[in-house]
């Protein structure tokens, strides 16, 4: 923590963390009705839990892998390979297209076997690694976007990407947490992020929780509050950074940068360096996630739709590098994203 | 109906019909799930499905009043003044702020009383008369309309401006209708138009019914949409025009408006002069009503909403009519419209 953070008065919830030999996660189902604690004493229950949803968010997801990993060192004696090697795929399993599961595995993994005698000790070194390194990754991280908000203003945020998503600070919510700190911070606007409500239930429930000034509104009624309150600034996060500097995330996040340019605000998108894709050219070339249509449609009382009409539920939309002022990384922040300056800020990588 | 209807194979729902001494209703409150129609052969029957929302939209509700002012006619004997007075009163309270619910019963009233005998058949022609009127100039407003569009293309509307809300045609969807019958229209988008559906359950429903293609997307989803299929026309309603041009229409009308705007669409606005309010000079005079906030946590699980968390529900939006390319009325159409041109329009009125 910076010495801004310490001196302010809050502490962002730990949707993953360690103590006495166990990982403690914060059940995100139950929220925000509730805040309830699951304490997770073996590998296999870290797996259980990161199936059933108990954890959310790529970093986050990564984190309890990596505790869970340690676990199954604890569990297997030296030499039980065929034993440990269960575990560890047991776990690589619980979601099986979350690549930060995988990495941190893999990680705790290497840790231990190089360490020859205390392995469990090692591993668990390891995973507290992972966690301690993306926490200071987005405290970086929202110190360098915080620096771009010449306060006091309003901001506009979508879906989560926030301490419930991460180590426990967040990206677009880290960059929110340090400029409230720092006094540049009025108050938060969130739409309810449909079809899921993450913004409802997650973002509202994360800031309220921090004491952070912050109005849900429906999603279509965001025009009318850019309209009405003149927030300056746009700011989320990532799911794919394609090689050009165009963004994918959360569906709706296209809808409010056409918004926000369309008010004079700005667009901040905040994501590490692992987020950038070399490979992906441009926004064009991301296929659009299709979710099933049930998840619009259950909210109308009509199991299956009506008979005659489709539905579309996509899972996230491109925003184009044009429509974003800045994007903040673990390597530093690139105003104007475009393909030289994407490439320049990933030579390192 | 126009020749080309007719011989189009199909005919829109009827929200408010007559039958037989009764006045009989959709029961849009079980829309989408069931298709059931009430059958209401009192005055105070109709009264009380007009509180309990079985009929939605103004001009549903000014018909099915209308109905229900004749049934007063003949329940009441003739010289029973204090009794038929009661009976029109239970309907005039039955949502008092409904203005075309009074209009209604003024209009059939003014009728029974002229006509000194036959007071009911008076009524009751009345009342049709103000249905036929209206379906009428909904066919109007269609034609009208609908020559605007060039298609073959697809369009997007929102909540739900349909047969469901008027005497049986629709102004927006009444041009989405004429569009379809002549051929222009391949496809209309709908958002789910949040927090009370209406467009998942009633738009989507009244277009599947009628065999007219139509994809339901989640409202934050229409960004995406509008890059990606470039619908060529977004078609709405208005619940109040001022006489500038500005528009008062369901919240997120605004958002889809600037949307359009910059993907290349154009933005129509359908609605009879009598929504055109010559005492309100533009958008910001119109006060924007608000609904209570639980509408918008109550999905989230959270009664009452998250402590430390505000929310705001506007229940419309204003779109300045610098966003408008046309406003199709009763009257004609005006394009790019200003203070001048509408004040033109209303001349008549």
């Amino acid at each position: 923590m910076s010495g801004e953070n310490e001196s302010h008065d809050w502490s962002p919830v730990h949707a993953v963390q360690w103590d006495r030999d166990a990982c403690v996660l914060l059940d995100q189902r139950r929220l925000p009705g509730e805040e309830t604690y699951l304490r997770l004493e073996t590998s296999s229950a870290v797996a259980r839990a990161i199936t059933d949803m108990v954890v959310r968010g790529a970093p986050a997801i990564g984190i309890a892998a990596g505790y869970g990993a340690a676990l199954a060192y604890r569990e297997s004696p030296q030499g039980a390979t065929t034993d440990l090697e269960a575990r560890l795929q047991t776990l690589r399993q619980a979601r099986p297209t979350a690549s930060n599961l995988a990495w941190a595995i893999r990680r705790v993994s290497a840790a231990a076997e190089a360490a020859g005698g205390e392995r469990y000790a090692a591993a668990l070194r390891e995973a507290k690694a992972i966690q301690e390194e993306d926490l200071a990754m987005n405290q970086a991280m929202g110190r360098l976007g915080a620096e771009f908000i010449e306060g006091p203003c309003s901001v506009v945020t979508h879906c989560n990407a926030g301490a419930l998503a991460t180590g426990g600070f967040g990206t677009a919510l880290g960059v929110i947490r340090q400029a409230w700190a720092e006094g540049r911070l009025q108050r938060v606007y969130s739409g309810e992020t449909r079809p899921w409500q993450q913004g409802s239930r997650l973002t509202c429930w994360e800031l309220a929780r921090d004491g952070i000034p912050v109005t849900l509104l429906a999603d279509s009624a965001m025009g009318q509050m850019f309209r009405l309150k003149h927030p300056a600034w746009l700011i989320v996060g990532a799911d794919r950074i394609a090689a050009n500097g165009d963004v994918a995330n959360k569906i709706g996040t296209y809808s409010l940068a056409v918004l926000a340019r369309q008010h004079n605000a700005r667009v901040m998108v905040v994501a590490p360096r692992s987020t950038v894709d070399m490979a992906t050219p441009d926004g064009d070339s991301i296929p659009i996630e299709e979710r099933p249509a049930e998840e619009i449609w259950s909210l109308s009382g009509v199991s299956g739709g009506i008979s005659g009409a489709a539905a579309e539920n996509p899972v996230f939309d491109i925003t184009p590098a044009g429509c974003i002022d800045v994007i903040v990384t673990d390597g530093g922040a690139v105003q104007d994203p475009d393909s030289g300056k994407i490439s320049e800020l990933m030579k390192d990588m």
